[in-house]
């Protein structure tokens, strides 16, 4: 039997999910399968997604943010190279040039699979870089600059982005104690993900946490507010990151901040440079655009946040750099890769989080999205409704607003967003569901939902705006 | 135009909803509708499933359980009759006999169209009645009686039955620092709702929260303790029942107990004395069973506790006393009654609650009732994870267990349970939102759900469950 060889670029959630399963699934079908994954740098597997919460001293070290080591990777059979960049992809002749960053050493690997995982990176302008006390929030090692920041306990901070990392980091900063402005050129954080009376709601979470919003504001300049101190960082003997004087923000109507520290939360994109150079597609959104099994071409796969993602109610791809999407679609591929049958369905558009106490959620579409589909205003109908997440006797009760949107003549559920208090968030798992399945929004309704009343009133909050907007359609 | 007359037999949630929804739909299309209910208590609208929280103290006084008082029913132009007691049907004739309970008189009331809402009743066999201190945990007035009981402080309580009031009981009297032992025939507590393995995890969430739990053992008898220590009542100033002298549980094994005060949570089955006497059909689980619209034949409509409900997964009916449904149910049977177009599409027998600070919650079938559908064991393969409610890293990260069961061959989810901490219980809603839409097993691992460290693992713990009962399939 022929030993065949699966290489993978990246080695965060897509491309070890995609590993695994590669291994997994052609080790019971008998298959030998040969695993070698390339990460240039030294961490793999880690939650992204959970550095404001390490930064926040949530999680107590950056070990606890890595699912899996690189040794515990390779006992379970994976070939992992770390330190390894992949420098270029040969898809004619199946062969990566790689290039091993600590011997300072190129060779070139034959594959006869390819993985593509290799990320997204954050939009950095020139404007944003190697200015002191500004820096991303992306990366592990960019988690590791922020708790030495935050150690010399800044007394100011500045948010430059509302989208989810900036919400995220405004609410990090604040529970820090730290005096902290978010800044967005939306007219209302996260308004790229909730329509503007929802998004509203979201700012007024991110206020009552005590972070002041700036809106409508476009950041595009930065600066050091002067050298640091002479000798202040040798004579305390700290380092002399400690020590940068703070950082000057301008913005294109002539506005200008100034904090201690300033967060880059502008957004990310595909990391797709090798994908380019090789030739293959890239997508409206800047991704590569898999087909159902992940193949981007013949022996070529591709998952995460390199990639776009089908939106099951746009009906078309979309960017959604989401943690949750890689690990799926990788191990998609990874299932077809090692001889098996699987497909990654697509998404509704489902995403979560706090911004202060305010549990806020969505899926599927914004209004402003609706062109895209054919539609107008006129074809949709729109109910807010504002409850509790529990019977409002109960003393669990939290505000909820729940807003819904829906489409005149099939009844279809379009949009579903809410904000709220303790238990009000994963709430939108039901719609997601509903609206993956394809239910009416009538149906919704009528779903029988867990009520008792420390969880729920008798009418779940979902289901009130769906029974009203059932009534509007 | 001629003015049409319903009439409701009953005023708690199906007999209000369906009367405002008549009221409503009839009004919209221009009918002239009255409205008549009858209720025999002083009670109106007021959530049941509230009661164990009332006794808890978490919710201050009885008012807060009713969701409308009766002036607020009329103000909206129902018109209200409460401590009038339906005695009789004439279905032929269209009429109701009607008695004024605070006036003691009889009187004849003609309807168009008439709505059977008259709820549930609880077990009580003829050993359970007339003990002093042991009474059900019912209706608004067992609740006033058992704020008095609790008044006194007792220092032992015993609870007869595990299921859901059972439960939610033994929670009160443990949180309320009575030492509490809870007696159910069952061989777990809520095995008529968990399968085993999930039903002791709800055992163990009741015993750390103090509670000892005593199974596989039926209580048989009731008896006082003796007589109340002479004037003793009268010297405190205190009522006779703060007196009670306690009560002894016998068991049919033989078993003996003595408690303070004991609770009868043996259950409730559908109140239909008026209907079955006025030859109206019960069905196999002592209840109603009306149609789509709800209705039980032309002009007669029920719907709540009194009638079984379709379950869409067993294709049959079932005996589920549940306020949400009958809330559902009441509101279709009213939009029809008004003129309208509705259904109720059938539940597939979701239920939460909280044993001890254990979130609990199931929908689906139980292993035992596969042979209803035709199954046995082996057409099905089941699987039970632990995961967490957040990232595994995050502060908010609470155990959770799920077991899930899916059919062999469609691949269709029947089943599933969930034990866990704060965040684990309405998990269930995507579950039962997969099983109501008919979704695969393989669908719900698919599925887009929120994902952020706070809120859930990159995959949510119903959908690792799935993951790996699809691979089982």
């Amino acid at each position: 039997m022929n030993r065949r060889r699966l290489v993978v670029v990246g080695a965060d959630g897509a491309g070890m999910s995609a590993a695994h399963q590669a291994l997994r699934v052609s080790r019971s079908r008998g298959v030998d399968l040969e695993v070698i994954v390339f990460e240039k740098t030294g961490h793999t597997s880690y939650s992204a997604c959970g550095i404001p919460y390490w930064m926040a001293g949530d999680v107590e070290s950056a070990d606890a943010l890595v699912a899996r080591t690189a040794g515990e990777h390779r006992s379970m059979g994976v070939d992992l190279r770390m330190h390894h960049e992949v420098m270029a992809l040969d898809l004619a002749s199946g062969k990566v040039e790689v290039r091993d960053l600590e011997e300072s050493r190129t060779c070139t690997v034959g594959f006869d699979d390819l993985m593509l995982a290799t990320g997204a990176e954050p939009v950095l302008p020139d404007w944003a870089r190697g200015v002191p006390g500004a820096l991303p929030v992306k990366t592990l090692d960019d988690g590791y600059a922020w708790r030495t920041l935050l150690e010399n306990k800044p007394t100011s901070a500045l948010v430059v982005g509302g989208g989810f990392i900036g919400v995220e980091t405004a609410e990090t900063f604040a529970r820090l104690g730290v005096a902290t402005t978010l800044v967005t050129r939306g007219e209302e954080p996260m308004s790229s993900s909730f329509d503007p009376h929802m998004a509203a709601l979201v700012r007024k979470g991110l206020e009552q946490a005590g972070v002041e919003v700036v809106t409508g504001v476009e950041v595009n300049a930065l600066g050091s507010l002067g050298p640091s101190p002479a000798g202040a960082g040798a004579a305390n003997g700290t380092r002399d990151d400690a020590t940068q004087p703070g950082v000057r923000v301008a913005c294109a109507g002539g506005a200008e901040y100034e904090a201690e520290v300033v967060a880059l939360g502008i957004g990310v994109r595909p990391r797709v440079r090798l994908a380019m150079e090789a030739g293959l597609p890239i997508g409206r959104h800047g991704g590569l655009v898999p087909d159902e099994q992940q193949r981007v071409q013949d022996g070529v796969w591709a998952a995460g946040d390199c990639c776009e993602v089908y939106n099951r109610t746009l009906r078309s791809h979309w960017f959604v750099p989401l943690g949750t999407h890689a690990n799926k679609a990788g191990r998609v591929a990874g299932t077809v890769i090692g001889g098996g049958t699987a497909s990654f369905p697509g998404i509704v558009g489902t995403a979560i989080t706090r911004a202060g106490r305010a549990e806020v959620a969505r899926t599927g579409v914004l209004r402003k999205w609706l062109p895209q589909m054919g539609l107008n205003e006129d074809d949709v109908a729109v109910v807010t409704v504002d409850s509790t997440t529990a019977s409002g006797y109960m003393p669990e009760a939290d505000p909820i607003t729940v807003c819904v949107v829906g489409e005149k003549g099939i009844g279809r559920l379009l949009s579903c967003q809410i904000v709220g208090g303790r238990g009000a968030g994963k709430r939108i798992d039901t719609a997601a569901t509903a609206m993956w399945a394809g239910l009416r929004v009538d149906e919704v309704a009528m779903l029988d939902l867990a009520y008792a009343p420390p969880f729920s009133p008798v009418w779940d909050p979902v289901q009130i705006a769906c029974r009203k907007l059932a009534d509007r359609l």
